[in-house]
């Protein structure tokens, strides 16, 4: 991974040209870099990020030039597929993902499909936006999918750049939180974001059934099979398990309780357009708060270790 | 295992005196028989009996003497946790079971809890109504489970008892049935009773993948972590596995595959009391027929061998 | 409508005898005292109150002599019917209703059947316990039927004892809440318990639509048909609206717009065995608080004719 | 109304040319044609029409010269709104309708925009595949908005175009149907596609409260403010109504009944993407089989005087 000159992009039909004002750094990029076969290469990564609209490829009607942007890992779908019908367009199998099939925008400046892009408010921060464009709207979503009702309990496993605006999330949705990691700092910080309940990681399903009668919901947005585990097992009868993170080998599936507790679990990618356009009001209205540290370009290839140490907490985002 | 003669039953306060008219043999009774800790010994078998009501404990007012009723697998449940006050009782923590916690019902006479009887239509015979009782109703319930709309595609991993009326609810709902097995017998009940497509199960997944793109639903009946496996791997995307079949070792739950693809994995135990009454009615009008094949008690030996081995078509039932 | 010395009444089978220590005054018993033909008479009113348990009839055994319990509008339901069987004994058509067809519970001491009884937590005084009995509990449920997402719009319309709870369960849902009433007052009293935007009745929809783009949700839980036409008109495309308050005459259900607009109009009657539970927990952790002022018995009467007028701002609550 | 000779059309951008192979007629013709002031004028009517692409204007790569599409009344929608963003177009606000505010396709050639045109099965003939593309497809939705479990009961209001497919849908998610009209003809038709019951419109509430106990479910189709009244009436406690045909006056809502029965009222308007193709399918498969006789163009005066007196069992199609 290193930081590089590449000629200046010029829009191709139906992209744009972006300025880049602010790029969040995910553990996706980690996970794609550390891929042994990339799909593109020299690959430019990055899939949350805020830019201007500084120039339009042919047929592009849907944005202007001065526009201000959010791109999100989904660059495009096809649009006539079952999945982008009912708008579930985060599932089409010929989905672009920016910083993977398509371009990414860790870069000062890139051409990138208009079809997906998201208008953002002006006031906010390119740097508090970006997160929303990737940490937030996934986050989003799978607070969703765990169909809580207010009231009920949720544990959120792992308290990264997901972790602490999915607390911010079930919370404002009235759901009480609890917060698991391997870091007593990030617990820390997650019971600064409303997380009412911290546990540590080892042993957290335990602790959850034994002192609160285990949990309607979990959602795992670290991508680790032992947290996936431990999110089944933190459970009440009937209760619902969202996986996000992925991690690379299989976690067990209890079936004896599985089916004996009704338990659903279910794998939640990204979020749709609609959730988007929600994840940036939310945040606009200061309902929801990035935790996130800022840098130069320049720093990029440090974050990229301290994020596979666990050592960033929140978000950090790159400044250009 | 063996038949024995025991003392007549006298209905204790709550519980009703039952002369059994029929009672199915279903895989539950095995994997019970099987357990190196039984929590009641010795322990009548039974779970999916017709009976007609003998005699009243004290307290019963919910059935009268005369009444024909069937017995399920789900005999009690305590009416005030939050499972019993929202219409599932099936995941109540304090409930008993008949021919497990609570007395089995594969005996001449029995004396069961009034509380979970369900009154049988007149027409029936108590031998095509047993099997509804909880192959039926356990079936139905999950096809339920599974969500589909009308036109979808569903597979069914299992072909006995459960199976082939998974088939037939699901035909019912409109959808269109794989039948997966390891049984080409099996699999020619299956065609016999609606099933569009039948596959057999080594490679089920490969197969429904490439040749049919996916399906949206699966239903696992068989209580084989090999058939959960091949259930989760052909789902299409935004797909969804209901669980029902008790394997004693865990699946493996892939994990990046579950969340690229939004699938959705559900365990599923019994049914609802409303699922009751209305699989009993879909039966009395013949919408769904059971396969069954009936036998005097000194025949339930060499059934459970039978059942075992694979080799039940449908339903075993003893009739008294 | 009198205050009376009744002769101290002994718990029949099934039932209970309570020691009375506070009961709110709901529309309702306004509504049932209005009736040409009420069921029963001398019919005492009152049908959300918090008491003690000084007797047991026969066969009661899910309460004990000592324990506070609360009282609500469903005094009991058969527990067999097709809504009793699904969580839904609030529509069972053979209900008998505190204060209308069972003995109500504005009194010093009642016997009551013990079905539907709930417990009410310790710490919880008696006169803040008895509004969520009915007030909160309706409310609750309405809100909930309303199915409106975190960070939605939902107007309430009436500000009395259901209003100003419904909007605070509103926000802790992540509502945005649009508080409607006829009166200034009321409005103010909205505004404090969280309702962002207040409006006057009169052409509440087109200020609703003009100024915020419509609602996603409206409640009404005042009884006036013109509130619900003005609920109506108030919604988004795809809006629901759903309604608690009775009113006499019907109100006008526009075809066209509800079906161009793709609106939902639901009825929704009190609530369920689960959110009585909920509500309580709500309450008694102070996320939600009643806003009550306290009688002595003696001002009943006085208090019917303030509420007839529209001038009680929450909840009036006798305390004994 | 009057059939004239137009000039041919020119595919603008975004538009194809298409030769028309057949029309629907449908009762919405006549509602516009009716209208005081019609959007457009001259105003060539239909909307639900197959034809064969023979020219293709600017941007357009959907579709290629030589498909065989269909028509429906979403002749085009923003893209962008929040409906549009979650799969519910058919209520976008900046939506064009086809014979209304986007040309008609009642006419030899046309030029329709390519945006909301669906591949039509080539096995399927022209006219039988016509009916599906508004008829079919309204009414394949509305049937799904009751959201009834298969088993349950659903009573069809208005057995004309709509009503005989949705007589069909409804038997294919195994409800159970009472069809309701006027006439004895078209109920005998109703019957022909497997309605179970049947019923003569005055007085249906009546009989169906009286002898089936109530309906799970109700769907008018018919333009009637008469029959959408009677199907509020006719519901079971909890039921759901769902609106789809046009009635110039407002029903009467029942406030009080609506809340003590918890009922549902829903509006629905055409269908999903995703249930067009769908519909098709069903439809290509024999599954639904419209009742169609076919027309030349010059009897379309007269056929819409006879659709205007009700004189129309299933679809009039005009063949070109």
């Amino acid at each position: 991974m290193t930081i590089a000159d590449l000629a200046m992009p010029r829009p191709a039909p139906g992209c744009v040209l972006l300025r880049m004002e602010a790029c969040g750094i995910c553990h996706s990029d980690l996970f794609i870099a550390g891929m042994e076969k990339p799909p593109v290469l020299p690959l430019v990564l990055g899939h949350e990020g805020i830019g201007k609209v500084e120039g339009l490829g042919e047929d592009v009607t849907s944005v202007a030039v001065g526009d201000r942007v959010g791109v999100t890992f989904l660059a495009s779908s096809c649009g006539a597929c079952e999945w982008c019908r009912t708008g579930r367009e985060r599932y089409c199998p010929r989905q672009l993902n920016s910083g993977y099939t398509s371009p990414g925008v860790m870069a000062g400046f890139v051409s990138v499909p208009a079809q997906c892009l998201v208008r953002v408010p002006k006031e906010m921060s390119a740097v508090e936006a970006a997160p929303m464009c990737c940490a937030g709207w996934t986050a989003y979503r799978a607070v969703q999918e765990a169909a809580a009702r207010p009231g009920a309990t949720i544990a959120i496993f792992g308290m990264g750049g997901l972790g602490h605006l999915a607390v911010q999330f079930a919370r404002h949705a009235g759901l009480r939180v609890a917060a698991v990691d391997v870091s007593e700092a990030k617990l820390a910080l997650a019971r600064g974001v409303g997380a009412e309940i911290t546990v540590m990681a080892e042993n957290a399903a335990r602790t959850l059934q034994k002192e609160y009668g285990g949990m309607d919901a979990a959602v795992v947005v670290t991508g680790s099979t032992a947290a996936a585990g431990q999110a089944l097992r933190s459970l009440k009868r009937c209760g619902t398990a969202v996986l996000v993170g992925m991690a690379h080998g299989p976690a067990e599936l209890p079936i004896v309780d599985t089916v004996l507790k009704g338990i659903t679990i279910r794998g939640s990618f990204l979020g749709t357009r609609q959730d988007l356009g929600e994840v940036l009001h939310l945040a606009a209205a200061g309902i929801v708060r990035p935790h996130v540290e800022t840098h130069p370009l320049t720093d990029a290839p440090a974050l990229f270790e301290r994020l596979g140490r666990g050592e960033i907490a929140g978000r950090a985002v790159i400044s250009f």
